[in-house]
């Protein structure tokens, strides 16, 4: 793309209110609009980034077998009702509106999906009857709201956000367990593509009434608001709320050998057992012909605080530094003001052959001094800046410099082209 | 995929409570779930459908240099007593909910995005100053939230769904008009694409306080809400909100000429002049340094509303029958029951063949009668049928039938890949 045609602009400045790192960065790049407190809007850049971040999670969830669906923000009620988490009591981040006339159960008021195991239990009861139709599993990216009375960290935590949740039905508990292992296995692949993967462990967390442990996804970063001990060895790690002389005699794990950090939870996988399908009906009939109760899991990842987990980490004083998986382009192609007519020519026939190449290139074609145009690109944090000017380019080698390490190389094409590759 | 992984199963009635035959088709064939009257989730094969929908609507977007963004649904009501859209009384499908504490001008109540003309305008004033930053066009894909009084028409009008919206921003009326007519010419070729072009129409409507007019895509269909009287050699129409002889004059069109239809209103396109622009402060220096308003104009599409549109108009009474750019997958491979483990095998290799060949299969290989199979196959509507049996196959030869025209024709694999090839 050419940055003439992009209609962002970078700031140097953070809008005051913003305290968070990772939106006071992508603010200032342009990647991210604040509506308001914990709701950000995204821009150009910023949606490319989260929806190679989508991307990378769709891979992985149809690898082990996920479906993908698209529910609804508006939620009934009554499937509220039954389960008991309808109240503000039970919940206490609703978002609720209300229909015109009142139609529903419950005088006219909707819930604005917070999560969705309500949902997709009642959905599955027209799609589950025998042992034959299980084990399923469904997944979407679906827009959650959540009315969090403080919204400070940015994109990790906002009150409208994107997640992927992944839902699973299986007969047994054994059939559950052995999904549920699976989905964990996704989930380090998942971090690991998105540059996450030495910092991400999975943690012990409560279960809740179905299971002693939940597990969550937690990665090291001083912006976090968990408290985790790892485990650098055995890379697991228990979280703060249940980090107790029992709970550690029970995973034969060595309080001398944890380390308390900071974490951010970027994924959480949760046995729900037969709560939900109990509360509202979703059984199947097994082998002999007997009714039971379909036993279910969450799964979640929120590809928004992804993204911001990624931001506050791969970055600097001078701006973003994008891994190359999740990065909006590869390389940033910089055109140096010339008065010869000439190097403008050489930079768009070599940002025409790097997209014929299948590159993704951001080509910096604009009026402005090398200055400005340098900061711009340390500020947007692509890959690999690649840097075309007179004297530069006499030898035919175009300068080209890590983002991430700083390193400084003189390449000919076919050597950019090679050092880009995927 | 194979159909015995797929996790929706036909239904043979629809919700009693279902009027709509789009939504009566999709909810039997699995494509979509009811939530409540007027809220439809997708489940797998309509999601295939929409992403096709929503693809085909991107590539011309961007076709015609449209950048796309993603906003939030949650809207703040500050941007919109200023525009003087928040009372319910300048718009009555209003869905507000309610922020924790009061944290926000109003006292703590939101909107959930009916639109985003403010939205977008108060966005533009951190990316627009001079008069080289336009014109510029942003678009998204984003849910809309309208609490309609009545819900009767399927996915043709939900209260929760998809809108396509892009909006231009430009100096001059000239630039503004340019652009609209590239809008009007990429709307024309979408729904061609689509497989709706032959029905649909370019229909004057009435154009609200900037423009005498304002233009509607309207495709003729007995479902429609909206009544058209159109002209089929000049392939224009005219609303009847604005059918009267001052305007049929204006726009010399002889009344004896025109004919009245039914239609669904598949896009819209809209002058806003300098409304919100002034409203909201959004305004840019031009080459003087004078300070002028930006020029706005508006272009929705609701890819769900399309995809209904294309069930109500290709299905008959076994079901649907999709237009193959926007069919979930192209062949639904059908092997039919016996107890030659051959057969299976056969048709095993011939549904990896076709997916190698990059063609998209649905193939059945459920444990269910050849009429079962048949009548499902009908009931989801890919454009060809391919069946694989004991007889039919013997001479290397496969049954292979149009949905849309029922045409039968006797195929080798080469003649199969040939026919459903793009």
């Amino acid at each position: 793309m050419r940055q003439s045609q992009l209609f962002t602009k970078t700031r140097r400045e953070a809008p005051k209110d913003e305290v968070a790192k990772n939106a006071q960065l992508l603010i200032r790049a342009g990647y991210i609009h604040k509506e308001m407190a914990g709701v950000y809007s995204f821009l150009p850049l910023g949606l490319r980034v989260l929806n190679k971040v989508i991307q990378i999670i769709r891979e992985e969830m149809n690898e082990i077998g996920g479906q993908e669906v698209h529910l609804t923000a508006l939620q009934d009620p009554i499937t509220w009702q039954t389960s008991g988490r309808w109240s503000d009591e039970a919940n206490d981040t609703w978002f609720k509106t209300r229909l015109h006339g009142a139609e529903l159960h419950g005088g006219g008021e909707l819930g604005l999906a917070n999560t969705h195991e309500e949902a997709l239990a009642a959905l599955m009861r027209g799609h589950i009857t025998s042992y034959k139709d299980l084990p399923l599993y469904a997944y979407q990216f679906q827009t959650k709201f959540r009315n969090e009375r403080r919204a400070k960290s940015g994109i990790l935590r906002a009150r409208e956000f994107l997640m992927k949740d992944l839902y699973s039905f299986s007969r047994t508990e054994e059939e559950f367990r052995d999904f549920y292992e699976q989905v964990a296995a996704a989930y380090l692949r998942i971090f690991k593509r998105v540059g996450l993967g030495g910092k991400t462990y999975r943690t012990f967390a409560s279960g809740g009434s179905f299971s002693k442990y939940s597990d969550e996804f937690q990665t090291i970063c001083p912006a976090g608001e968990d408290i985790i001990y790892l485990n650098k060895e055995k890379r697991v790690a228990v979280n703060k709320e249940v980090y107790t002389e029992e709970v550690l005699a029970d995973l034969k794990l060595d309080r001398k050998k944890l380390k308390e950090v900071k974490a951010i939870e970027v994924g959480n996988i949760f046995p729900l057992g037969t709560k939900y399908s109990e509360a509202l009906g979703l059984t199947y009939r097994d082998e002999v012909g007997d009714s039971r109760p379909v036993i279910m899991g969450s799964y979640g990842i929120g590809p928004g605080r992804v993204m911001g987990t990624v931001a506050e980490i791969f970055s600097d004083e001078a701006g973003l530094s994008w891994p190359q998986s999740v990065a909006p382009f590869t390389i940033h192609l910089i055109e140096l003001p010339s008065k010869d007519a000439a190097i403008k020519q050489r930079a768009g026939e070599l940002y025409q052959k790097f997209c014929d190449a299948g590159v993704e290139v951001l080509y910096d074609d604009r009026d402005l001094r090398a200055g400005e145009k340098f900061a711009d690109s340390d500020l947007l944090g692509l890959p690999y800046r690649v840097v075309i000017g007179e004297k530069i380019e006499a030898d035919g080698l175009y300068e080209v410099k890590n983002r991430a390490s700083g390193e400084v190389n003189r390449l000919n094409e076919v050597a950019v082209l090679e050092l880009t590759a995927k």
